[in-house]
């Protein structure tokens, strides 16, 4: 039955080899002029370098976690992390190389070919990302269990061993997410603020020395940071079901997971090709039939395999109620940050009255927002557990990210359109090319909106699922928050999304303030740039937002992989738990309030800039730039990273239970 | 031994009296010029009407609810509860009838007679606020205690009963406090924005329609809203304490809290007596005078009590724990709150980049700044707890509040300083009279931040003590968070806390919008108020603001009512515990976040008009405003109200416990 693992890997390979072919029919299309090719590759290497610097830079982390493990864990499970790691980084690497070919390859489609080959080239850019995590997830989970098999482990002890490589991309994404949101936000302040506000330069001006950094920026914080994020939350769920599907269904448990991921890879792959726009359809409407091709099908591997593997359509019912959370919230999500509904209406509204209550009604738009997904969340979650207990949990995540090959490719399409337009200006295209990735680019922002549903959904369930592996691995038989141990972890745990986020807003500002410092300097010593007689110095912003984003990053990631061992060492397993689902709690309601917030000042002041109160320039759209400066941080660093926060704690914690069962709860100790 | 409840509820008619004869001291002081008495006599008719206007729309709520108790819990415990409403009516009725004497009085007080004498009436004036909620606080709690043993009921029967007592004084808390924040806010904004930035006139101006409006706000915000507060507090912990005092000590546990309470009067009252200053001593130093008396009064009350009527000290201990603990949480408010601290003068510094870095670093600093406070919390949790168990939390948030008397004088001195302020400037009396006030006001407001730390250290102790209340009266024997119901629960309640500061926040808004008009009409149609020809219509102003803050109250009002209700009803009593975790941990820290926030961006303005960064009217004033402008909500009327939130809705759950005993858990059974 095991072998079944193995099957399973092979959809990772075949995702891989597909991800290759785009990868270089991309590569084979006509990069355009000589300007294009240099802007071009200005951007290109600028991220190479920025992933090449943060990899390394977590060189020694990544070594001392392994060292940890091999001494105090299990050396095997010390190497899973490593692949883990590897794998992450694989990811990203490959991922970003082809999104940063394909942006410009897409803005010349658009110049020569038009809207239906820019949307193709454009889509095969962000498949490739989305092939290659699933492929990559799919291959190591299902090929190191079956390996870890092989080597004598019963399938419980694999999957324990295996939480290692969940450990590896869970704290490498993190460190991408919040190395990559700090750049892309450092790098966008800088622009925008000196740039199109002090010098009056339109935005992607290439007069501008901040504006290669920029597009950098959307290439490691969307594209790469994203794929290591939801590269994490699939491979987690994967393994937060099989632990669980181990112990309620034996190794068919385990297996059903797997292969249902790798009947979604299919799916994808299938879905992809029926993502086409002729000049006259609505790029939406491609990617939405893709998105529905993709789950139709796996929806049905969902029930061939639920009915063989677990004897009835228990399994089907809940990778279907997954499914349908992830898109109530994706839906939900778009009603409070879609500028068609009343709340960013009301934003702009609000920004009559100036930035201080366009501050204030976006941040009561962000909490409120958080009302329905909860219900949702929460009813899913009683739900999928009224069919199938706590693995009808876990399962219910992976069917929610099943199709991410597609849902990714999708999410990460937009920052390439965004960048091919960004290509175009810099490159003085003629307007109706950036016209035609102003539309890919909306089209990417609404169905984007889906994406994060999905993220922020199967973000909670995982962690949800992998507290429960946690339990189980601390030998818990329950976690009573009527203990007062148990109060004060929940406490310190809500707490530490708060601080998190206060960090990784507080990096972003120190970031922007140096790339704003640079700027200013450039147009001060370099007149000849606003002439467009001298190039402005693009490589120095570069590496100053390299440079502060690998150093603000630091401290929120240790804080994130440091707090759970503290916790379990000095207030036990009970305590670890109540701080985990407090962080669980707060990270949740935290991540969705500040992603629609931002998002929603975005649009609000996008709404403005359309022409509604007073358009571009006037007093109201100056108020919702500030929303919307507020906003970016926000949506781009603290509120993605919280996501990956409360799972890498949950990972942590699960990997080292062994420890803190021998030697946690010092603090009690001394105490009593 | 149960008469001794008798003895402590002695001590409040001593406070009662005490606090009688200040008022009649205060009665007596000359109020001043006719000018004087006129504007005088507006703000008290404007702050009464707007409290009898009030507690008139609350009868129907308070009714039913009697009702509700008496149908389906308990007569007697129907009748508590409307002792509880009136009682919390009294309090804030006389409280304040009291602080808009003072007030007028402390202007004239400073103008003919100096610091010394301003001082005096201005505290005496607070102290009447204070003395009146515990009086009528342990009044209230040892006398029914007695009566409902005397009708025969056991000890422990009584203080559920007495539970009916706690969910009168705080529902009516809740709606007194979002009133309240409401009204003051909205009246705020209505005149700073439309009078001292459109019109641009001086703060108090009396030409400002809004200006009675304005000085009405900071009474029934400030005086009224924060002694309903505190009465909950006071009566919640007491409950609690009794209630869990009977569990681990019999009576002589539930007379404890009783009597330690009553000591803290004693000690309170004497301490009063130690505030005096005279004209060149620092009127600092006087109020801490008076709060180091009181305290060791009480403490010394505790090492006896504890020691015959526990047996040994550890009453003791635990008391000075929560003494410890609030003044602690009251230093660190202070660190991220005032301006002789890197954090404030840190937002100002951003603010020299525009009002979008000042809102984003006030955010940082207001999520950072939940670290220490929840840690020191956390700690005192384990501490006390593992001193005397579960009753220990009780007894902590007891100690904290035991000298609530002083500290409610302490606080309310304030805004009375405050608006003696306003009334010297629509006077017009002499500038060294602004003086003095304005150096009373600003004691008051560092002195507030420890009043502060007291009031959110006492809500996280009081809830978590009703909570276990709550866990013993619906016989759980423990509430574990592995369970996916509880899991439910816990997100929900969690998301409580950001839907209700979402819609205080938009209540604000929508409040201080009509405001706005109503100022901006007044101008426009009766050109004669600028040049001080034609009197503004006040009353208007008044009426605005009590009308729409007492629409916009009810929402979230029946929010905190319904909530526990529906979800005892539906998820059973282990998923409504799970909810009142849930909401307990984000609220506790939504409160601080946003509490500090606004804190610090007040300060962080204040700062800026002192003469840094460019001084009043500058760039970075204005992004102060702006700051200032978002924190006002955040730190008056959201914060605030969250602390009555969380208890609320604890008590709610305690008093109608038996019903979800027998009847909860409807959805489950659905489900299952």
């Amino acid at each position: 039955m095991i072998s079944y693992a193995g099957i399973a890997s092979i959809s990772g390979i075949i995702a891989l080899i597909f991800a290759f072919i785009l990868a270089n029919k991309i590569n084979k299309v006509e990069v355009g002029t000589n300007r294009m090719k240099e802007i071009s590759s200005y951007i290109q290497e600028g991220a190479m370098a920025f992933l090449t610097r943060e990899y390394k830079s977590l060189v020694l982390f990544v070594a001392s976690i392994f060292i940890v493990l091999c001494l105090f864990i299990n050396p095997l499970t010390g190497v899973c992390f490593l692949v883990g790691a590897l794998f992450s980084t694989f990811a990203g690497f490959f991922g970003m190389k082809v999104a940063t070919k394909a942006n410009v390859r897409t803005a010349n489609a658009a110049k020569k070919d038009g809207m239906n080959k820019a949307l193709s080239i454009a889509f095969s850019g962000g498949a490739v990302m989305g092939m290659t995590v699933v492929g990559l997830g799919i291959l190591g989970v299902g090929f190191l269990f079956l390996i870890l098999y092989k080597l004598g482990n019963d399938p419980s002890e694999s999957a324990k061993i295996l939480t290692g490589f969940g450990l590896g991309a869970s704290s490498l994404a993190l460190f991408g997410r919040v190395g990559g949101g700090i750049y892309t936000k450092a790098a966008d302040v800088g622009a925008d603020l000196v740039g199109k506000v002090e010098a009056g330069i339109p935005e992607d001006d290439p007069r501008n020395p901040a504006v290669i950094a920029d597009n950098v920026g959307d290439n490691v914080g969307d594209v790469a940071g994203m794929g290591a994020d939801l590269f994490e939350s699939y491979v987690g769920s994967l393994i937060a079901a099989i632990t669980l599907g181990l112990i309620a269904y034996g190794i068919n448990g385990a297996i059903f997971p797997l292969l249902l991921s790798a009947g979604g890879i299919i799916g994808s792959i299938i879905g992809t090709f029926f993502v086409k726009a002729d000049e006259k359809s609505d790029p939406h409407k491609a990617l939405k039939m893709g998105t529905y091709v993709s789950s139709i099908l796996t929806m049905g591997f969902g029930i061939v395999l639920s009915n063989n593997l677990l004897g009835d359509l228990k399994g089907f019912w809940v990778v279907l109620i997954g499914i349908i959370v992830g898109m109530c919230i994706g839906q939900l999500t778009e009603i409070y940050t879609s500028s068609d509904y009343s709340h960013v209406q009301k934003i702009a509204n609000q920004s009559e009255t100036g930035p201080a209550t366009t501050i204030i009604s976006g941040l009561a738009v962000g909490m409120k927002s958080t009302l329905w997904p909860i219900m949702v969340m929460a009813f899913g979650i009683l739900l999928s557990y009224s069919v199938l207990g706590i693995y009808g949990i876990a399962l219910a995540s992976v069917g929610m990210l099943s199709t991410a090959g597609m849902t990714i490719a999708v999410d990460a399409y937009g920052p390439i359109a965004d960048n091919a337009g960004g290509i175009a200006e810099m490159c003085e295209l003629p307007s109706d090319v950036r016209g035609i990735t102003d539309k890919l680019d909306s089209v990417g922002n609404t169905t984007a909106a889906i994406g994060k549903g999905f993220a922020i959904g199967s973000a909670a369930l995982a962690a949800l699922a992998l507290f429960a592996s946690y339990t189980a691995a601390a030998n818990l038989s329950g976690i009573d928050i009527t203990n007062p141990v148990v109060i004060s972890g929940m406490l310190i745990g809500g707490m530490l999304p708060f601080l998190f986020s206060s960090m990784t807003m507080e990096a972003v500002g120190k970031a922007a303030f140096e790339m704003i410092e640079e700027v200013r300097r450039q147009f001060r010593e370099m007149p000849g740039i606003m002439e467009g007689t001298t190039k402005p110095d693009y490589a120095k912003c570069v590496d100053i937002s390299t440079a502060s984003a690998l150093k603000q990053m630091v401290l929120p990631g240790i804080l994130a992989v440091l707090s759970p061992v503290l916790a379990g060492l000095l207030l036990g397993t009970e305590g670890l738990g109540g701080l985990l689902a407090g962080a669980l709690v707060s990270g949740i309601l935290m991540a969705i309030m500040m992603s629609n917030a931002g998002g929603a000042w975005d649009n609000a002041k996008k709404y403005i800039e359309a022409g509604n109160h007073g358009g571009k320039g006037g007093e109201p759209h100056k108020a919702a730039v500030v929303g919307d400066t507020v906003g970016d941080p926000f949506k781009d660093t603290s509120g993605p990273s919280i996501n990956i926060l409360i799972k890498l704690m949950t990972i942590v914690s699960l990997v080292f239970a062994p420890l803190f069962v021998q030697y946690g709860g010092i603090l009690l100790k001394i105490l009593k």
